[in-house]
């Protein structure tokens, strides 16, 4: 018995209840489903819609069910919908007609806004600490090997040696922005829409600020049509997981790269790579390519949830039932591989003596030799200028920089001296850089500590 | 014990063989699994890579773990990975080292690759039988229901009078439109990739052509390479999938709107609505609600599946397993929602009196008006401006054409005559348009007749 | 001559010249590029790289470079490649060679990252004013109609009744998160990336903190390599901008349906509706349509910039150029919108009777029976099935609740009374919803003077 | 003066005519349109609608229009809303009232549709000749350098050794698919929809079939509705230029990648690089980095293009005014990215010895040896595990295969007999793979002659 087949004679189409239902996915919050109804119980009580017995026997019956879908005791089956009356359903079964009475002053419509808001209060704070501990990985990472010599890439080209740590630090600073990024959307996920009903409010004496109280929201929303209708929360969220994902990728595709023979930089662990079925040689970075699919069905998401809510009068549509698969989806995708990257980073090995040899002499040092002329006063342009040249004349003899002497720099341009030749060394080439956000190891030091006091700030604050 | 750790020392972590595990997803074809792999087998004793007996012997074995899967016998867990492994594994505890031998000249890269073309090919037949079923059901309502009138809109906006058949009909041509592309997309996905083994092919003397002839497949695919990595079948299968999903959210939504109390032009069956746990009055359009929704998922899919493999280098990257979900999802949504389009079709009313009297004097009338002008010589420019004064003149007095008689038509242009009122009817002006696909009733007997011709010749060509 | 070309033989096909050049978006932003430059010089000459003289020179050359831009004077061609080098080429015929000096310690890939940050933070504050702005039309509109009755929908069915202002304070509610959310993403622009170089900062004694300050920006990136690599504010602010075009979307799509003839609650004004070439008697609403349109290109243009950067390596690609169209479009596009729904909503009349005596009698006071039941002490889940076999009853007689008297309601239920009748008033009905952001006049009223409070708190902290 | 002011007082707002205006985006099919208005006319007059007078004025007129277009004499602004209006009001300054009569039996819905149609018509096969010629290129280049030795990767760890050619003709037969599909879409655009009025046909005499005949399509769409409101033409040229950009972005990721120092295998031409503006050794493959970031842009159209129509009921509505943009959009970034890209691998480097001794004993063989295993009749699974265990070995030995000899071989397995150690060559192994598609040269051979075959009959058949 559908709890509206008051007037319905035909009953929905067998085809139609397993097309209709949400409980599959809707399972994952019963928790706070059941949350939801203790505390509007407890509301109801307090101003006088419920007795304190009526209150007692529902929270109890409300506290059966939930151990029952806890153990599974309890498995609800598509007839019954969605969590709701699944909940509603088995709670009657067991408490009686006092069941009927939790509905009062509510409607499915605020009853699942409220769920999918305290299941994002309860995961997002997990999403967040997963951040967290991905950049301490990250700052463990530099403290062991971030003083390894490796090439600056721009467009996968060779640009100026850096240290490992600086390129790492780039991420780091990428994931506090998304840190920022979820703590916002989290702002705009804390208020409760409970007592909305239907989308008009209710003529009952509810004490809307008091639920939400009791669910430890931090706010109601105001308009209760807008309570019911919204999901603007959910593809906030929605957008910074697929924003952290973007990260996740590009630090995926350098470990997919680094970890490649020609690259050769690192090796990964056993416990996040896996072998070939046939070419029983293969090391493959798995993890970090899975990560790097993962992020395409979080964008995917991104797009489902706004194009489902697109010109949709007001208020609740049926369509937007099919926002929490998306929703979930993102969140848990991505905590997954929050975690994973995270333990990919812990148990690799960074071949540290990897590029010590070859980059001596290599034309990433070209800028070195050109910022020598502009120290000496000409524009950089012409510094720029008589270096490609320099380097045109050393590639046409099959070499790199090492091939130059004082006569040839000369040869170029009059202004290189003596001491030209020294700049032709990686490591002093990164200690120069020395600049605010340069790769010197200074700087990375710096980053290094700062980002250990924000990251404890964070942890203190809550 | 996963297949490829005779180098591996520290093995997957616990994490890791959760978040890489596919099985979940590749259970659904786990049928063409198998039947890949006893063409596999039946090939390789043709070329004398197996003994009959051996083969016997796993294909035997392979049908009992078939078995095992329907029943549920066999529930294999995360830690074997896929379902290639799965069936592999226990196909090795039914028959003994021997199944080993099923893997020569074959990887999982061709083999997914082979199971995923054969789910296509299963399910694009149910697909494409589900949109002609959907013509059919259409074109039964515009057999019992087509001289509805009513209005037709553009911009929501009431144009110019037709019959409910003209608007049905457009869907119909549009669905058969649909229909060209899944057979379309079937033929790029009607070819072989078995035996191109990890991408390179294999020094086995296999019979690629004759595996592929006894899966069904109208060829093979020419190179190993392109074979294992190639995802342009899927990426078109899924396009084709939202295209059609775009046709049946615009029918969802004109579901929507014409059942609502304001256009009160249909009525939907108790089968495929809902009613509301708060508002007992309530007849909701779930099952478009619920179609339109989906197609935001499909969407969705699809943006999913051409980002994922955006920027891969050849050949086979574990990137590309993220694949199957979101292929899957589209094509088993899109499945439902045909199917549950033609229910709710099938089982509506039509209040067939809607409009009859409203139309009466209604703007919608203002194109006859001009076609009466142009006919009597005046440029259809001109003739729009008369009118559109004529509609302003009954807007001002508060009311419609009903007001018009022949001396404010007069007044408003010499060249009506006593006959332009009788353009003023919804019938005649609608039979009046006997243009190749316009909406007199005749076009709409003559279209109902090509469709059904088109779709016999569909079947019989099956 | 590109800046490059030292070592470059063959220079670029004419082709790659027009595939490459990202001018004609970039002009967008020349004002950016140039006052960046300015600041760039400044603090040169302050650590000691120019001289005071030098300073000079290339301000005042940068000036006539940005008048010449803004008067069309200068008018550059693809073959300048972007706004970057249009300006120093340009310089440099101004000025001459002393223009070279000034990309010392500067690269494109800090100069371009530089530009988009100040072109957003002079933009956002123009849409957040329009968002604004939105709001306040919206409560205007509340202040002079919101007092009018209709119904409130769920699923396009009537559910309850409501007053106008409840329904546009749901959206007035949902766009002062869009304002929350783009004050956030403003938040992670305001960082400036001036002095990064190429990716690892620079050798040259820059104060990158200065740079920021003379540019506005609160604060610095702390990392070179992050600082030409992110783009994930970019991201941020085109979902934001996303995220508000739903909304919008479903505002327009409102307008639209309420604009018809069959919901007839709204009259579009003529400057935001366009007629029809062919059906003289069409007011469309065509800019509500345009505006539910480029919704979608808002959410194309986020897959855009989401898919673009996944799995790229850092530090700057050239992908990373494609950003801007879809960026800049997103920004312009959404102001467009938000003021074009405000000028629609500032310029349309209401139809304050409608639906004064539609309802009258109708089956949305449905909720109204149930809660008389339910305050007699009827679980709401039995009453809400009593009322359903009301609906029915009078369904059955072809008619609505006007049917009902007292017998009918005691045949049903033992429990209605006299005043049971008394509950089928609408704007009783309305008024009894006196809840936290119910319909109720007062919570109107309420939720109105907490927006203009809102509003102006914003307004003062600006 | 807009074409249906008749009855507007207002007129539309000037921030609603930028708003609104298509000019800009439509400018591109001015030859389109007129050559849909000289047919229009030919027909008009061959059924008695116009004299043949009128119609030699009318197409006397419109082609001094296209001329004016064209030279740019005519420069039509945005108050002239779309290309449909620019042309018949300049027509109107031409020749008079008459042009008036142009509109007879058309309205600006089934224009649009049609000259959007018959741009498809002109672009789509400068897009297949496109493509075509890009494997053309690809040929060229196997015959001059695809028996270069390079490992063949999954997951961008080396497998197996294969010869450029192989992994090139990967991409050449995803291509042929690439074009399958743009013919395939090519077949539902090629209907005409001219005459179909606004949506409901027309009372006039027009000759739909002989319209259709003049403008060079295969047939007419049969229903007015649909013809006017279709989209998914629209939408399915939008997939198949997505996936090919799929296609493209692989290809260049791995010029990307093999021009990178670290794989070494591939120097682009001058024309395709550039430099850096602070790196002067710098040759960054930017030709290839854009096509990668265009694909973005070119699914980010596609899902505009899908979220545009979605839930729109029929029959045209403006939103459907947005598709232009981005279905314009897509197929010229397509047709740019693919001749950027023939140009691209026609003037690039092999460096045809880069793996000749890289390759010597590296892992990448170990397929080798467990094939040589199978051969003697060990299953792979345990050939497979054998030779994971020599792979450790040489591993831990700090080496790679050139440490085995016969002894550690046979320590291994007994079945390893002398010829084991020259299945140790690459060449060698690439040479054993003569599977139908395997990496061996003759059939490498088989499918450039195939290909070439295929190609020569497109050819013919146009």
């Amino acid at each position: 018995m559908a709890l509206w087949d008051g007037r319905f004679s035909g009953g929905p189409a067998e085809e139609m209840l397993h097309f209709s239902e949400s409980l599959t996915v809707d399972l994952r919050m019963f928790e706070e489903d059941i949350q939801g109804s203790v505390a509007h119980a407890t509301m109801l009580s307090e101003v006088g819609l419920l007795s304190e017995e009526e209150r007692d026997t529902l929270i109890d019956g409300l506290g059966r069910v939930a151990e029952e879908l806890r153990t599974g005791a309890f498995q609800p089956g598509p007839e019954l919908e969605d969590i709701h009356m699944a909940v509603e359903h088995r709670l009657g079964e067991l408490v009686g007609e006092v069941a009927g009475k939790l509905h009062t002053a509510r409607s499915r419509n605020d009853q699942v806004a409220t769920d999918v808001r305290l299941w994002l209060k309860k995961m997002l704070p997990e999403l967040e600490a997963g951040v967290q501990a991905l950049v301490g990985v990250l700052l463990s990472r530099i403290r062991d090997d971030g003083r390894t010599l490796m090439p600056g890439y721009t467009h996968l080209q060779r640009g100026q040696p850096i240290w490992l740590g600086h390129q790492l630090l780039a991420h780091c600073w990428a994931l506090m922005r998304d840190l920022e990024r979820l703590q916002a959307a989290r702002g705009r996920v804390d208020r409760c829409p409970l007592g909305a009903g239907a989308m008009a409010g209710t003529p009952h004496p509810v004490d809307r600020v008091r639920t939400a109280e009791l669910l430890g929201f931090s706010g109601v929303l105001e308009n209760a049509m807008d309570a019911v209708s919204a999901r603007d929360h959910s593809q906030e969220v929605a957008a910074a997981c697929a924003i952290l994902m973007t990260r996740l990728s590009r630090m995926a595709a350098e470990l997919v790269l680094f970890s490649s023979s020609e690259f050769g930089l690192l090796k990964l662990g056993d416990a996040w790579s896996t072998g070939s079925s046939i070419m029983p040689q293969k090391r493959n970075p798995d993890a970090a390519e899975l990560v790097r699919g993962k992020s395409a069905r979080v964008f995917g998401n991104l797009q489902t949830l706004l194009s489902l809510s697109k010109g949709l009068p007001l208020a609740y549509m049926r369509d937007l039932q099919e926002d929490r698969e998306a929703l979930f989806g993102s969140v848990q995708t991505t905590l997954a591989c929050v975690s994973v990257m995270a333990g990919t980073w812990r148990d690799l090995w960074v071949h540290s003596e990897r590029y010590a040899e070859e980059l001596e002499g290599d034309f990433l040092l070209a800028t070195e030799l050109a910022d020598y002329l502009v120290d000496k006063g000409l524009p950089f342009r012409e510094a720029h200028h008589v270096v490609g040249r320099l380097v045109l004349w050393c590639e046409e003899r099959g070499g790199n920089f090492s091939l130059l002497d004082l006569n040839v720099l000369r040869e170029h341009h009059s202004l290189f001296g003596e001491d030209a030749l020294s700049f032709l060394d990686p490591v002093t080439a990164i200690e120069r850089r020395t600049s605010l956000g340069g790769t010197a190891w200074s700087e990375v030091e710096r980053q290094c500590a700062l980002l250990d006091t924000q990251l404890q700030e964070m942890n203190t604050a809550e």
